[in-house]
């Protein structure tokens, strides 16, 4: 094989093109090269796709990726935990890569807020070589100091896509604004995100958790995830009513932790309505900029909220997620979200697919 | 003595009336007979006179007080911290009883949440008896379960009631989102909760302390207490000039700890673009509700910030906001805090003071 | 009925005595009489029966207790929880009475370690009236402020004193000390503080556990309970040979978490080397002083270790086990780990089936 | 200059030898050519002189080392902080090297226990080139991957060395063993562990602070450190009496934070009958293996206690660090302490200074 193909964001809410670079045979020291096998449609792509945050376009999306290793480049002998890595292992790894010497980096130990974090399929610019650097693509080059974890036997390709960056994300924030056993919780938003905030708070021993979100197909995926309980905001379409669904679902106090997985500012506001006072609200959806939302602050110290926010995620985050899909429970909830998969050249209707809510979880197989 | 004087609150927006009424001489089972000595008069209390929080009229206000025992009911033999008390003995007490009973005071144990949580000086109507329950009168009657406090006899009441209810919600207020030592630190507003932020902030080893506030005498007192910097908003109108100041101020990440003691909803604004990313926004001046912002929360998620409420306080709170009295220097400066003395029959006067910046701390002296 | 009968501690290693007290029908402000369904037998029911913790004999023993209200005190008109009572209610409580009002209550919010704290079926005399203040007796007196909790309908009796207090001491140790969700946890001692610390683990979603106990029928239950591996402490007899199998499977840096709930002080030293550097070691079961250990302090500043300490339990870890408790898993497994029921006159074979790990749980149905 | 000295340990209890080795002029990739200004004697280096810890002799020792930069390898632009470094600029550095790769680098975020940890001063045999990896010679060569500090001007390398490596592990332990403001505590050893441990409380707001330990010149220097109160273990002999002493001293009920810094297996039992019920103890001074105490388990579970153990520190401990050290009160008290300087060729003199408590701070002018 002399070329791969690829489908590229070219211009924002233009159909993404399908394009062929040169394939890479050769890695630099630490460097990896990957014949991808199954790349995820997350939410973020879409938003991408749409210009709701700026990329150095043309851009080879996909974040979300598992493949095998071709090559490995010079000292590359080892994946995160300390296992040994070899041509032919197959690989998932952490999108995004950061200094380690910046002041979030080092002083704060907070690394996702590094001052230079560079994302694969969001971050690179296709016309600069190595080019392939986005997971809708049938290569992927892998810069030095990339995490990435070799996937074992019995860990299906399909539960790491299905949970996707999502997990990840829920992990962290969940790290930040910790489910406590026992505890209730309300899951705003069913997408990717909202599922995994799902199965985090059920691992961590939430006894009660209502979801709110839709479409119904989802809800179901929402119960089957271990939501007690969901609300269809189509059908209750009015916050008031939702509020006091929720507010009699938690025991009329309101939950213990409320997790924000939807991403519209005004459910920052529907949201901060349903922790119990001295409760928590985590702001997990809130990852593009969208708008100003008429807020009270009164509420905050009223009910002495812990209000928490939280941003992407880190290898560890990875770590515990591929951990958590080890057990055979999740690993089959997740690997069954995916119930939409397109070849490379269908990249435009995948993106449909999921920006109209179409599917439980969507991949390419390029 | 057969009659004690109170400025009564009996109408919002008009000024207090001096009434009298009959002077108690009798405590039920674990009640309290107190002499008032000096009643401090709170930013609160400008918010009930102006009718910004409902309350049951006619009220005496006054929830900072100090005075000395002179009936003490059967089985009250002990002040909160367990040491003897009896009649002559000067005490304070905290200014909230609560039931001890319901959801928030034992199962999620905050209590200052409760229920059925009252006040003196806020909660009760001076028409029902025992009528004396504010500090703004001769006299005050103490239910059986408040929290009374013996003070030592080299702990001066002027430190006491120049430190007022702002002293223990600032500590509240830090304990929920912690000061850790060699932290930066950025107060919002220097009012008296503003400046005890500053005083537990430098007392927990913050080692950069900025002040935002007015006007200049409020901000001298900002550095008396440990601010290293300030910035006069009276003088630095604009909020983005404001925010550059603050930034550099804080070696252009932003402060770890942000706090805001102002009470307009704007502030909040304001604040949330303070704390560096990953730091921490304590809300705690939105003791009433003032109305919406505009607000955008992305920042919480981007800059996975924790916004932490906190309200009131606990006895627990009083008892270590009295010991931080007992250090000298913590000690002069509440004191010195103090600049403007009223008689019982001035309190409009008073009022008026507080309500116009006019003073450092203001007292009745009954 | 006029009189009641009581199995009476009089003398340590003595048999219990049944003795008969007069029946009691009136309660006074706060207290209750309640008639005994179902008393459990603890560990250190068996300590106090040796005499190995002092106690003011004589006593009657039981701190583990289900029955039905007889009679209801005046203002006892609600449960902890704020539920309505009233006679013919079952009920369960806390089996201790701290005074509020101490040091330790207010201050340093521990009360568990409250300087008056009296514990059922531990601490009072049964030559003083009322007399009937322990769980080995056809009714039991309960002084006012006792803790109590309406039992819900579908929550059977046999589930929470199969649980017993062991459930709330692991609750309090594991709030102490906390399991995270994905930590690897190894219990030593397998008897009902093993169990419950197990469950706790599994709830809070513990993804390795290792059981070290016995005898195996013991191991079983534990492997029901949620263990994933166990260690027959009498098969497997050097500590060296299980220190090697508890780190082999903990993927051999050890857990991030271990309980010891054995008792004897041996076991401190074989798991101070369990956890992982940086990882924690709960030590719940020394309630009894059972001598000194050879011990080696340096291990704990170089593994830079947490080694916690958890004494008794609050009413609000009974209110945490009672909710675990309705969970259908748990419920069956805890009611399930009675396997031997005696009538109050068998006591002493009671106590001689507890002393010789020969039963689950061991109850007296008086 | 062709040659530098070092005084070199050879044999353990042996006078180290003066040695000879070539200077060095080229650093590699990252690295860096270190003159030494000033370099700290540890106590650690004595326990290395006696062989109570095992070291790859010859072994240059010194692991507290200030000096101006020579030479930077490739890539060396900028310092741990992110301040740029140039020839001439004069910098410390932490004194270990981790591999930012391993279980507890990565996954437990532990990096003081990484696997492949090694420290200047104790982990290099000098007679393998670079031969120059200590403090105690004229030059020394600083791998890649070190973090170097670049000190600020105002900042003096007395302040630096005084502080030596004891500030930096009192960070760290305080870090995970924290002092809150308002606490009492009670240091254990006025060494230069204990002596920065007081340094550290007293930053972080503790307003009562007892050391124990001598002689009369230490236990001065503690007072000026902060100290509320001194014991002099050579006045009273008796731990009861000490006890009792320590006890009066925080109220009766003992300290919030007990901190170990003093070494001797023995301290460990004395300091754990210290802390009030719920209290924490921080094991910081069992650095070396020193052997087995009788101990008694039942206090940890009885008291309720947290005892903690922490090792060594991160280079974030040290930036910390240096950051108290830029607060004039601190940076006079830590530079006071050196009171003995010694040239390199009389090094042997001056660990029998440290070995005997003869001085302050003990300090090589190489």
């Amino acid at each position: 094989m002399s070329t791969v193909k690829a489908a590229v964001l070219t211009a924002y809410e233009k159909p993404l093109e399908l394009r062929e670079y040169p394939a890479l045979t050769e890695a630099g020291p630490g460097e990896a090269l990957v014949r991808v096998e199954i790349a995820g449609i997350c939410g973020t792509d879409v938003h991408l796709w749409l210009g709701q945050l700026s990329v150095p376009l043309p851009v080879i999306l996909g974040h979300e990726t598992v493949g095998r290793l071709e090559v490995l480049g010079e000292g590359l002998t080892h994946d995160w935990r300390g296992n040994p890595l070899s041509a032919g292992d197959r690989v998932a790894w952490a999108s995004s890569i950061v200094c380690g010497e910046c002041y979030y980096c080092r002083v704060k130990r907070q690394p996702t807020r590094c001052l230079s974090r560079k994302a694969y399929g969001i971050s690179y610019c296709a016309d600069t070589a190595p080019h392939l650097r986005g997971g809708y693509a049938q290569q992927i080059h892998l810069r030095a100091g990339t995490a990435i974890f070799r996937l074992p036997d019995d860990l299906p390709s399909d539960a790491v896509v299905g949970a996707g960056c999502a997990l990840a994300t829920a992990i962290h924030g969940i790290e930040r604004c910790p489910v406590e056993w026992g505890d209730s919780v309300i899951v705003q938003g069913t997408g990717p995100v909202g599922l995994a905030a799902i199965a985090v708070a059920k691992q961590a021993g939430a006894t009660r958790i209502l979801a709110i979100g839709g479409p119904p197909h989802r809800l179901e995926l929402a119960r089957r995830f271990g939501a007690d309980g969901t609300i269809d905001i189509a059908e209750v379409t009015g916050i008031e009513e939702r509020r006091k669904l929720a507010l009699a679902f938690t025991g009329g106090f309101g939950a213990d932790v409320v997790i924000e997985c939807v991403g519209y500012p005004d459910a920052v506001n529907e949201g901060i309505d349903l922790p119990r006072d001295g409760g928590k609200f985590l702001v997990l959806g809130q990852y593009a900029n969208a708008g100003n939302i008429s807020f009270n602050p009164h509420i905050i110290t009223r009910k002495q909220l812990i209000v928490q926010g939280s941003w992407g995620f880190e290898p560890r985050h990875v770590d515990r997620g591929l951990r958590l899909l080890e057990i055979p429970h999740w690993q089959r909830l997740f690997a069954d979200e995916i119930t939409a998969r397109f070849p490379l050249d269908q990249a435009n209707e995948a993106l449909e697919t999921v920006k109209g809510w179409r599917a439980g979880k969507t991949v390419l197989i390029p």
